[in-house]
């Protein structure tokens, strides 16, 4: 009977994993095929590939931690689906912040409008991880895994301050989102070492 | 051997979730990239952006309430494979009718057709929950999640009323849309409380 | 050690979903957002709509039989893999040929290529089902529950002579594949009432 | 508690099915919807068609690895999930080289360059393999499925040459890609048999 009051979590991971799932590949579909049939017809697609590889990267380390969170919940409530839903609103706005930003070569309002987005994200996967400690106990494993979260506050600041640089000097603000998803690859390997 | 003649509600809900998913996120592609790299060069796509956000609101009820309902599905029937299928197709329509009306600006024609779609995803949601009862017995825990799916009838006459309304001033269909949506976010928490 | 010896059926399951639920949501991106805010801007389109449905009833039609027939299965081999593998492929062409026969207006050769495809397709489930079985004994459920597949036989004949009278009066073949789609509403009842 | 430390390797499957069925089904989308309606309209898009043949082929090997070498997989660990990804970003890249290639003709560099594409997800598949291995035991079961790895290994090296030797005669790199598809048909069904 409890376990009837609880919803599982399977069904919400499964559709958080169609949604990204979709999202990663269709960024691919704004790399148009190119009718030249030399290197030269495929050089000025760079700015476009190198914003695609940026975002699978971004979108790939919200799976990765996604998958951590979740596999620490036991169970969700209704305010959860929306948490996790307004999540994946903003990451869904990735495939299109990322063609806007290729396909005008790294101009200062595009990077700007990226990294709003990116902040976005990053405060709805805080809000999600707030919710989810709602319904766990202080001395949870989830509650455990999320408490030292100072690698997504760090992230924030990181992308408010890109999007504030942005204006003056784009390269720079690639150069901090570059920084961020380095920030992600490292401690995930803490991460699973300390469980 | 009983357990045999019955399928399991786990494929359809995977299969559900797939659908629900792409249409939940291809529907950003109609927000086509620009290639203006000023904040001008976007303000033209707030109603495409706009339409984005409501659709992307009501699909998200829609998996939501599905995701509810069949929580409380012990187990399913053909009729109802094809009930769901129903279901999937007046949902699969959404990104169209979405991106028609945002492509028109809330023109009054294209407003009625996105407010018919999701009369028809209404009733489609309504088919499926009684052809889901007629496997389930009246004392079923289906029977008391769904037995009161007043939110569910009120929602479809006000998309008919929202549809009649979209020739005088579609706006006032908006605010009805947007109304309904809002409907759903709160008694989602009574739901899962009675439970 | 048996159990290692012989695959679970749950990721073939899994990819096949996926697969067809991008198939059946991908062809309604082929109905291209119109820029008329009027109903005479959509009535051009009504032959892609129309082709969409019956694409939409068909390739449902195919993941219900696909569902049914895993229902029953135990386990698979590297050959079945491939099998549905095979079937996938020529699904996946579906989207094309619907697109290209709304787009003409069901003019005679498009019409005939979309018989064609649905006609692989059949082929492609009739072989897998046969690869299925080789695995499975004749006393199996497997071996019941698809023994008696005269709807896929007929169905394929059907498609054969809808292509050739293509070519004569393509309505006639639009008018065959309606019946093969609506032969397939019918029967899956029974199919599991029997179960 | 030690299976808390061990992540199951669930989401991982269904994230990467997601990721390879869209793949696998988006790439007909570069099939583009011509408006003749005779054969001859379709006949310029032979090579387009016969491009995505060939990679349908080679996804659907990779899925069928990634099938059998996560069925014999215990746990997964942080490195994993990233080595999965950067193989997914590789594959992710099939549908534009594919594209490409077909648009081209087949032209010397897109067809290297497509090559450089399945010489890179070869490279990452060798790499994920790898990361599991560190996991498991030498004696694992795991270690003897993949220990034979000697056609990984050959379609690498095949890759490599159809890229040099494309610059000289695309048809005969286009030869060799057919010959790597059709290494992986049949051994897989050895692989099985030695389970």
């Amino acid at each position: 009977m409890a376990e009837e009051k609880r919803m599982g979590k399977g069904r919400l991971e499964a559709f958080s994993d169609g949604v990204i799932a979709i999202i990663i590949t269709i960024m691919v579909l704004e790399i148009k095929v190119q009718h030249g049939e030399t290197l030269s017809a495929l050089l000025p697609l760079y700015p476009v590939f190198l914003s695609y590889v940026l975002s699978f990267v971004h979108v790939g380390i919200y799976w990765n931690n996604h998958h951590h969170m979740f596999h620490a919940v036991t169970h969700v409530k209704g305010g959860v689906l929306w948490a996790n839903m307004h999540l994946l609103f903003w990451l869904s706005l990735v495939p299109f912040t990322t063609g806007f930003m290729g396909e005008n070569h790294f101009a200062p309002f595009p990077v700007a409008l990226y990294g709003m987005n990116l902040l976005l994200c990053g405060v709805a996967y805080f809000i999600l991880a707030r919710q989810l400690l709602r319904h766990h106990g202080r001395e949870s494993e989830l509650a455990r895994a999320i408490g030292r979260d100072r690698k997504g506050v760090v992230s924030v600041v990181l992308y408010a301050i890109a999007v504030a640089v942005s204006f003056i000097e784009p390269i720079l603000s690639m150069a901090i989102y570059t920084i961020v998803a380095a920030l992600w690859f490292i401690p995930d390997r803490r991460f699973e070492d300390r469980d």
